[in-house]
């Protein structure tokens, strides 16, 4: 087996026969859910779960669920053979990549709704998208039935969500965040990053950057709600189009950590369109 | 150990743990949910349980997220030392009764919701509970990890909701059926039969017969909507003081079979009260 071969299965069953065959030879299993479109950011979360078990399956699913109607689903970037080759170079030992007919067979009629941490921020921005992640999120872990899982803190609000997922639904599973990836501006890698025109992709290195000043700042003792202002004033003054939001808030359930100074631990979190393309970061206070 | 001593946990981390050592020795388990109030239904279950399964253990949670606010959450019967007796009678190995904390704990936000066989008959006539249903029914199972796990036919949409939801979820379970345990004069057993007066227990013993009177008018041919209107007048005449419905449905997503003769699976589903008691049952077509 070359260092590049990545086997790949399609079905729950196959699926299913590999966990359990490492399983059955003493292998821990750790799992990376991942919509494809691999970029550095993916492959460091794959870098991360082969450190905590000895075998890593990612999936590569864009789950139409989460997608509203008006977003990037039908234009969301796929490429499975260049997606494969990253994650074996990056010791992955199996990918999943299911037909949508695996995940949502005739019938299909449940919904898993987390109420709390997936209302503000991007649960108001984008109706049924955190019902959509909870729920794949649920299968996705079912069907492999890892010892440990690997999301992003890039997508923090996500992150979060999915731990109050394993605990409430008592999924037998460690759920592990991993740090986000950054270009060398310090731009947030993101697989929608593709989309942005050389001139957008310089405005949104200064995301980071506003995020940070927000955190310093936190940290000195500005008043949440002066930072949230001085926040997307900078936004706006460094061209972002339209912004969803520039929120600090409590870091582990996101609910709104009341007006002046913050005294628990916080997260800034800020979403902002450049063009169609929205774009997402967050860092911990 | 005696025949009738029966072990209890009363957490998520000793369940676990039994199920652990019962799986290292090779052993195949099964699960039968419940509220307690055991009677000779639930036994049945535990039997079949343990013909289907090496290690059986059963559970008791009365759970108030399926209670409506004016149902019988409250005075619903609790006997946890004669059902312990019971259960070991009938064979069962383990009786997991957990606090309310180990099912709710603290920041508790998840709910699996099922749409399509939850709408109709209970779910209309019950708002909300199969939500609660569905989500402690998904924590159990997750929290056991069973082989199998065993509902009865009695509350029979509620078992179509729960193979679809270990269907939809991807719950690494076998779901299956038992079928209704009746006395003598045909009345499904149930732990709220108790609240009947010995004149509501007579009447309440004819709700099987209409039922069975029913399936037979379909098989000559009699059509649905025929079947329904005399359905519900005989149940009237016999002293049910209040029908929430009595419906023919199809067998396995209780959608309507639409009007005339019956063309597809069937099954005939009733609920109707004696005084505060509502009492529900169904057959087969």
């Amino acid at each position: 087996m070359s260092a590049d071969f990545l086997p790949v299965v399609r079905t729950v069953a196959e699926l299913r026969a590999q966990v359990r065959a490492w399983r059955g030879a003493g292998d821990t299993v750790a799992m990376t859910p991942t919509m494809g479109a691999l970029h550095e950011g993916h492959l460091s979360l794959v870098r991360l779960a082969k450190a905590r078990a000895r075998r890593v399956v990612a999936s590569i699913f864009v789950n139409p669920t989460q997608f509203g109607p008006n977003e990037d689903f039908d234009r969301y970037p796929r490429n499975e053979a260049g997606d494969a080759e990253l994650l074996a170079s990056a010791g992955c030992d199996l990918l999943y990549a299911p037909d949508v007919s695996q995940i949502y067979p005739a019938g299909f009629s449940t919904k898993v709704t987390i109420s709390g941490v997936s209302e503000p921020l991007d649960g108001a921005a984008r109706p049924g998208h955190f019902d959509g992640v909870a729920t794949v999120v649920a299968k996705l872990l079912n069907q492999a039935q890892p010892d440990v899982a690997v999301f992003g803190e890039k997508d923090y609000q996500q992150l979060q969500l999915i731990r109050r997922l394993a605990l409430d639904l008592d999924l037998p599973v460690e759920i592990i965040g991993a740090p986000t990836a950054r270009a060398e501006d310090g731009l947030a890698l993101s697989s929608r990053n593709a989309y942005l025109t050389p001139e957008q992709r310089i405005i949104a290195g200064r995301l980071n950057v506003v995020l940070a000043d927000a955190v310093s700042r936190l940290k000195a003792g500005d008043s949440v709600e002066k930072v949230e202002a001085t926040g997307r004033a900078a936004l706006e003054r460094q061209g972002f189009e339209r912004i969803d939001y520039f929120e600090v808030r409590h870091a582990l359930d996101l609910s709104h950590p009341g007006p002046g100074v913050l005294s628990v631990p916080g997260r800034v979190l800020a979403a902002a369109f450049l063009g169609k393309t929205r774009l997402i970061d967050n860092m911990a206070v």
